[in-house]
């Protein structure tokens, strides 16, 4: 590596591969090696990688402890990005989610709601807040407004259990299609934080998720919050895209 | 809405409603309607509505002024997620990206590297880390690591005015095929920060990618840090995945 660059811009390049070794489970007795194998490895001062492992531990990915040495602090969970699922149906190698409903009710959606559900002024949605943890903790807080024929029947489900998903296609009587999705990364506000357990200010992954039916209504309208160090989001691209080569 | 749920909880809500509404250009005058307004609008108190906006500027997204009022103060630009595709060219209609090179250099790398680009042990790579922007504004730091035989003539090309894809695709002779990506949110370290002009601790959207050509060979392998206030990610996802219906 180019020891004529700054330390830090050589740290952050040395905590980048290191992350991605960690995510793709290189070190799965959850012990790094030591800072001068790691040194030896990188081809760069142990300086260098002592400040690569501060990086990664603001970030929440590992531990660093006199005479323990360095461990892996939190698994990351990859979030399926190929296809549409819901949360338990991508995580079920991982471990158990559950859900926390924080409220549900059925209300008179602001415009902006029924707008996108295509539903006419006035027609009511069910609304739905879940706290959804894996494994006992938490992940993820969802904001959810379901248009009401196929949301009314969630009042008697077992939402604690199930993801909205499956629910959902259990009632329509048809799978779900297609889902148009914008990602963002946004600091967790105050109250938010205190929600999810983690400090004000923490990263986090926000999905915004309109779900339509096989038949192609929009039924399911969602508000996600992710803690950025609990989970990742993977998936792959294609370069011809499936709009200028459709499957017929 | 419910109003015996904590006003922070409503406010939340609120504040994604808002936000998505900004990010779908309902405001193209960069104006939004006054506090009274949108009280009605969702059905809420003026100090509910307060707090939602002040959620949306902790975020950067608005900005408040007496007299002036509520505006919009940052366009978040879409990143296409439906299709493998450079920076430039996702963003073309939003104005003009430019890169400025930090370092490029042939370096021996790191084992990690060379195992994700398939190279036997020793074999250089080529490093180029740049500064993106969009219209002049820092948008994102991208660290590149590039198989030798694609990655050397871009030591001739005109990196500040293109998008790498496109280069590796004339220097190949072969269009790119599929990129494996993991997406993140990460908080911005002290040094990050100062690159991206960008508060300590700023949210950012992290990606790692690996791409591969046409023919299948991992030639690029990247971790993006983009501004969180600057970029999302927007595409569409099918329930019924392609592995599981392939096409022909």
């Amino acid at each position: 590596m180019d020891e004529r660059r700054s330390r830090a811009d050589r740290a952050r390049q040395i905590a980048d591969l290191l992350r991605g070794e960690i995510m793709h489970g290189r070190f799965r007795t959850g012990r790094l090696p030591l800072e001068s194998a790691l040194a030896r490895e990188y081809g760069t001062s142990r300086n260098t990688v002592r400040q690569a492992l501060d990086l990664l531990r603001e970030e929440g990915l590992i531990d660093r402890c006199p005479r323990v040495g360095t461990t892996v602090a939190a698994e990351k969970y990859p979030h399926g990005l190929h296809r549409l699922l819901g949360l338990a149906e991508t995580l079920h190698e991982h471990g158990e989610v559950t859900n926390k409903v924080r409220t549900m009710g059925l209300i008179e959606p602001p415009p902006a709601v029924g707008h996108r559900l295509g539903l006419p002024p006035g027609e009511p949605v069910v609304y739905l807040e879940r706290l959804r943890s894996l494994n006992g903790l938490p992940l993820s807080l969802d904001l959810t407004y379901l248009v009401r024929d196929v949301g009314e029947p969630l009042f008697d489900a077992d939402l604690e259990r199930n993801d909205v998903f499956v629910l959902l296609e259990e009632i329509a009587g048809r799978p779900l299609g297609t889902a148009e999705l914008t990602l963002e990364a946004v600091n967790a506000d105050a109250h938010t934080a205190a929600v999810l357990d983690v400090p004000r200010g923490a990263a986090l992954l926000m999905v915004e998720r309109l779900t339509h039916l096989s038949d192609g209504r929009p039924v399911d309208l969602e508000f996600i919050r992710f803690r950025g160090d609990r989970l990742t989001m993977r998936g792959h691209l294609r370069r011809d895209s499936e709009e200028e080569h459709p499957c017929p």
